[in-house]
């Protein structure tokens, strides 16, 4: 992110040293995003948040002038990883279109599975919790989703071009995906296993492509 | 439920005196039902619930041991109600199998959209929270899921009885069907709006019919 202080590039996250502003910062973020996709906006107080990123509990608007811009800051995070992860498999002109959207669903799954299936999506998680959220969120999480689904439906109109994908519309398909998806996320933290993002893949692929 | 004081049976809610004991039980229940739909269990306080109630603090316990035996009442009183709303469309003989599923989600979009879609499902929004609910909510959740998706199971094993269904797996159909379902309705609560219920609806009747 380009208002973040250079950090040093290497496989894995490197360690932050909390008393380095940039890092300080980064190391907020983080804890931020990790709290966030396990247990939701309400249920995490600045403190807890401060500790696991061991930042004195001053220190924190230096960085951030509230816990709403905070917040917003985190779903620009979130944002920005995941449509990193969903360009990598999306746009991988090397794979068939609907390929393409498989290895995604498998790196997503992947990922929960590191976690214990404890952690779910950072922007589902805050569009379940709009309720109590400040009314900034609403109109940022829309955009984010709105993004996904354009990556989406680029990768299956290239899909219906090369014949993959029957006579459904991209778009409509591509939105109808994270609607479900979202929902696969969920029920995948609630019952800590992968059965629920196995099945609704699963479906979505037999029910588009009903000869594969 | 068995073991409330009965209360008068008349169109709408009635009004509830708390200084009855049953009532005050069940206006707790209606109490919560109404703020965890809304808001999720994190974010509600005892005391937000019992002011919603109009029951003193010092009430509570005479009946519910703990917040936990109060939500795991919640979750029962939400199934019973849901449950009664999907018999009376999925088992409504005299429609035609998909049909009675389109009629159950016209009056859940009814539903949700009388509440400004500020509502959600309460079984859904505590799935959501799992990461920081008491574990006893899990294994009941899961379990709530399961009765719904054998409810919507034999409607589908109708549908494809008539023909109306293609060769797909009443079961496996079911589970998809309640995994994006709960994650349109949570996009419903974001979005304020319908319209992620009917992208929902409308691709899941175009993909298991594509005659249709």
């Amino acid at each position: 992110m380009s208002d973040l202080a250079p950090l040093p590039r290497k496989r894995g996250r490197p360690r932050l040293d909390p008393a380095t502003p940039g890092h300080a910062r980064e190391g907020l973020l983080r804890a931020g995003v990790a709290l966030l996709t396990e247990k939701g906006f309400s249920a995490v107080g600045l403190e807890e948040m401060l500790a696991a990123a061991a930042m004195p509990k001053g220190s924190f608007y230096r960085y951030f002038p509230s816990k709403e811009a905070f917040g917003l800051a985190l779903i620009d995070r979130y944002d920005g990883y995941f449509q990193r992860k969903l360009r990598r498999h999306l746009e991988a002109a090397e794979r068939a279109p609907l390929d393409r959207l498989a290895d995604f669903i498998a790196d997503a799954r992947d990922g929960m599975a590191r976690h214990g299936f404890a952690r779910g999506c950072l922007v589902g998680n805050l569009g379940q919790e709009m309720g109590v959220l400040p009314e900034s969120f609403r109109a940022r999480i829309i955009a984010v989703f709105a993004e996904w689904e354009a990556l989406l439906a680029r990768c299956l109109a290239e899909a219906r071009l090369t014949g993959q994908l029957m006579g459904h519309d991209p778009e409509a398909l591509a939105a109808f995906f994270w609607i479900g998806w979202e929902g696969a996320v969920l029920r995948a933290k609630l019952e800590r296993s992968p059965a629920p993002l196995d099945a609704f893949a699963a479906g979505f692929f037999r029910l588009i492509s009903p000869s594969v």
